[in-house]
């Protein structure tokens, strides 16, 4: 178990939050927090999205808004017993081989 | 960098999706996963979707939607320049001052 | 074209806002929308969530979120063309088909 | 009660899923579903999203998605009491008064 996972499993011991720690909830959160992720985006252009980092502003809550996303997808790894890294990199082996690279390349196309 | 961040990055170069890669399109992108992660849930009793991992076929396509969703977490984290168990770790920090321990134990309320 | 669809693009253009509506704005603001929908629900046991109308102010932020979706569908739509009612209507045709009664009958499987 | 929320309805009581259609539950799917037309535009360029309806079958998916998300929130808002068209119009007003005319015109920004 990784620091981060085991920072975030204390914090919710600590508040005694299991009980609403549910996968189910935790599915819902991420989903949420993901939605605030993308309120940050929805008016700029591709342009100024590019460069929101260097908005002080913006860029903090934005990178607040990728904690938080984080904070859920980790807990909710945890409760499932899912290793998130492990998860990751199984899944980007699979897509590997849906697009391979000389069929895939500078092409969006879906298969 | 850690070792997700560069595999991904590799596998976005390689078949050069750079393009594609916009920080817009990849809040889309991760909001759209959390969204097919959500599906898995939708209809399951709070107790179905707590023993969800003990199905074969579910427990697999929770892993692989959480697998999607840490690809493009990491992902925009990598093209922003964040570093995402920073981000966490600090908004962890925040939120732990929002909700200290004596006055947060056992409720979900918001402050 | 309905009363609602008129009312939204008329506060659009009032404030020269059809520079930011364009289709995939619209489509995050609305998944934004829908997110903060989710966050009213999420930490709720399903008894709370059935009640939830009967608490006056959740019951308002309620009935405000979705407000807000219907909001940004309804712009959306608008401006793909597209006519709402009439797009939900065939695609419940469509559904029928896949799910028909006596096969789908208390059963959330998916076809 | 209008015709779409009639149909809706009945769709779901002839199958016997109104045990599904929990408030929870469907705040849920309607997210998942606004994910999905997510999905259809997240790697388009503005400009072949502003298009998206010239290409038949990419134009049929988004209509069809468009569909979905108008179905479960019809469903919502009938399983909470809530008049859709009422709850965005009064949502629409309070809008207004937010984002005045005069000083709104052209931004983008936030109030």
């Amino acid at each position: 178990m990784n620091d981060l996972t085991a920072r975030v499993r204390a914090f919710a011991e600590e508040r005694d939050w299991q009980q609403f720690h549910t996968p189910k909830n935790l599915a819902m959160a991420l989903a949420g927090e993901a939605g605030e992720l993308l309120a940050e985006f929805q008016w700029l252009t591709p342009e100024q999205a590019d460069a929101v980092m260097d908005d002080p502003e913006a860029g903090a809550r934005v990178r607040a808004e990728i904690g938080d996303v984080m904070i859920y997808l980790t807990r909710l790894a945890d409760v499932l017993g899912i290793n998130l890294a492990e998860a990751a990199l199984s899944k980007l082996d699979e897509v590997a081989i849906r697009y391979p690279v000389e069929q895939a390349r500078g092409s969006a196309a879906k298969r």
